[in-house]
């Protein structure tokens, strides 16, 4: 079966998960981003490959922050963006999700970026639509959300210019996080040396042997030698449950501090996808010292999004 | 007395009802329309004539989907497009409804569409906006939705070629739709040979012999022969009241089935304004099957809406 | 130490409040917006000055009014523009605005236009951001909105010519108000000859006699010989409580009725920064009448801040 991503000529015309993306279109990507990333210091900061294509942001999740990287990565591309929270709308109205998406289609759209609560919602949009028509997965249940694995990626690659011999530690609630999905399986195509997950065994999903992952919940051991740390918010609804005791007691195990930091290589770089839940899973002497690339990533995001926008509507149908 | 969305050289200057519309004007539209059409498959979907104009969306009722057809129909016009959800603003700060027009009017607004639960409400805003102002109304209590009466008839045109010899039956809940309103009124004045009303007495109208309209309780007589069915939504909220007993029952009298359908032309195009009620209003065979031109009304609407902004922009004052 | 709102050339770089504001910068502002406003005539209006530049929203608190003249401002001198409501976003997610601010700022923003309940927030922001991000404060708090008082010094100039000479009352709730701050910072420093506080004792702030203000508790006293008259919205959330004992009796003591209005200058204009409360602060008569040029000021907003933009934008670092 082909992978529903590509297209009959191999080339991207979705982009719904980074997990079996060959690597040569990850590294496209990457290296279409990096032509964009010079624009920011440009006074007019826009390119034209866009021009009359209209983008909607279907967000059925809210999340201002990055429906906003969207709006910003398709307006530098300049499309014209519609902004569409569905949860208050025509889902309301007791429209299917089916008929939304064909009702939009026909006011020819020409890429979806959807954000859904449902893990699947993307993939099913995607079947669905016409030929012309581009789907952009930004955050799918605990699924996927391949946008931010990516510009993951461009940031380690910008920092470290080669994947292949890194050691990239992941941590924290990756049971229920798509990020910490999306990020294993492109680190693992792009083929770093070792990649960790390090977490409480409550926060662990099974299956990540399979994936080539070493699973750590011995934090200290997890990020000793670390080139890499991507570490992940924790959902606050996730405390005082069963799965965790508190923020106090997770900050003590898992909150990654400058003493813990020393165990990781000198010039290990510190990742975090945002929000911050400040003294929970991080530090903020960390968060804001030199070893964070944390913004960084979010100005890289905007050039990621871009590349994957022009790069999808750019694909034949 | 003039008609009020004519200025006196007997142009449109706002579009508030299709009743009372001469014919021409009506034609003028669909025509306008027509030369939009094909910008859907130009690579960029484009056109400069409302180039540094400013449309004001004042949606005082929620609809995400009407607003945005609006919306892109604006921007294909090279509109700068502001969305104001009025409901949640200066209404809540007690502030009168011309009060806020009168305002809007002051920023140098070119175009309201304007969406209002209460009859009326669009017109009464046309008499009072500035002369360069124009007024869209896109819906307004049970009054008129005229872009989607408008939309009908250039489906209707499009696929029938002329109005002059069709039976065309409107089916559902005639009383509270501004849709069939809309439609009925352009209907007639196209010269459409019969309209019927379809529907349960408890949801039709009086007067509707007056207006030219042929009534029908019995849905199987009453779309016997027909070259356009017009399904109407029903409204949720009409349910187990005391107008109808229950979405089942309701389908089983008044939904519209394959085979209901048999008993009309062989050739018959069957519409829906959307959103659908699958399996109360229509069948969902019906809704996907053959004679559907359900998603091509929704893409002529972003035509139509881009001829009727054009058209009341270009009006002298 | 030097302003925060200019650079180290003297230039303005954010608009936070028009406290201490030199008197050649704001007149800068005045003149700057006196080009634009012959834009309103022209068919396109708009200008390419920030193009490609990042204009976002963040409204902390919700305005569409304010953030509609902002929206227009920015899309007339053709900037892209983000609107964000940051209340049901990050906030929620437990962020810090400094964190929100930082993230932002690493989208590449050119500039924040910054509403929040809080006094202060846009200066706290202003401090943290990039040097090549700029900040307009669209009202902080109890502290300031300095665009309005811009807009407010605009109208006045336009229809008084010269401020030297002019005697300009302020009338109602000075204690709560932003309005009243800004507009009297900037009426001192253009050299009005006297400003008038009017109010009940309960709504004046103690401190005016310092800031060159003459203090009247009796209206008719107040705008005896007026040039000027600014009215101030009442909040509804005042009355009824320990303050105010009802509309109804404030309207009797300081609303501003055609009879009043009589006693100041026969060519007196009445100004009222909206949106009004009708039979409060003003009679319908005087807000429709011949000296109100409340709608002026509304217009004469899109062209001040479209300078204020266009200014701070144009600063260098």
């Amino acid at each position: 079966m082909r992978n529903p991503q590509l297209n009959r000529h191999g080339e991207l015309t979705h982009l719904i998960t980074t997990e079996g993306l060959p690597r040569d279109i990850l590294t496209h990507i990457l290296d279409t981003a990096q032509t964009f990333v010079p624009l920011a210091d440009r006074d007019v900061k826009k390119v034209p490959l866009l021009r009359g294509k209209s983008v909607f942001n279907l967000f059925f999740e809210n999340s201002t922050r990055t429906r906003t990287t969207f709006e910003i990565a398709a307006k530098r591309l300049s499309a014209d963006v519609f902004n569409l929270n569905i949860n208050v709308s025509s889902a309301a109205k007791g429209e299917t999700l089916l008929d939304t998406i064909a009702n939009l289609s026909a006011m020819q759209a020409d890429l979806f970026v959807v954000r859904h609560e449902a893990s699947g919602a993307p993939y099913l949009i995607a079947q669905h639509v016409a030929p012309h028509v581009h789907v952009v997965n930004a955050g799918d249940g605990r699924h996927a959300h391949p946008t931010q694995g990516l510009l993951d990626m461009y940031t380690i690659r910008h920092f470290k210019k080669d994947f292949a011999n890194l050691t990239v530690a992941v941590v924290g609630d990756i049971l229920h996080s798509r990020v910490a999905r999306s990020n294993i399986h492109a680190l693992t195509t792009l083929g770093v040396a070792e990649v960790r997950a390090v977490g409480p065994l409550t926060l662990l999903p099974s299956g990540l042997d399979q994936m080539g992952v070493r699973v750590f919940t011995d934090m200290k051991e997890g990020i000793k030698g670390a080139d890499v740390i991507i570490m992940l918010r924790l959902q606050n609804e996730r405390m005082g449950g069963a799965l965790l005791p508190s923020s106090h007691e997770y900050f003590k195990h898992y909150g990654l501090t400058e003493e813990k930091l020393a165990l990781a290589k000198s010039d290990c770089i510190v990742m975090h996808p945002g929000p911050m839940n400040r003294g929970v899973e991080i530090d903020s002497a960390v968060a804001d010292g030199p070893h964070s690339v944390i913004l960084n990533q979010v100005t890289f995001g905007i050039a990621v999004r871009m590349a994957v926008m022009s790069i999808v509507a750019g694909a034949s149908a």
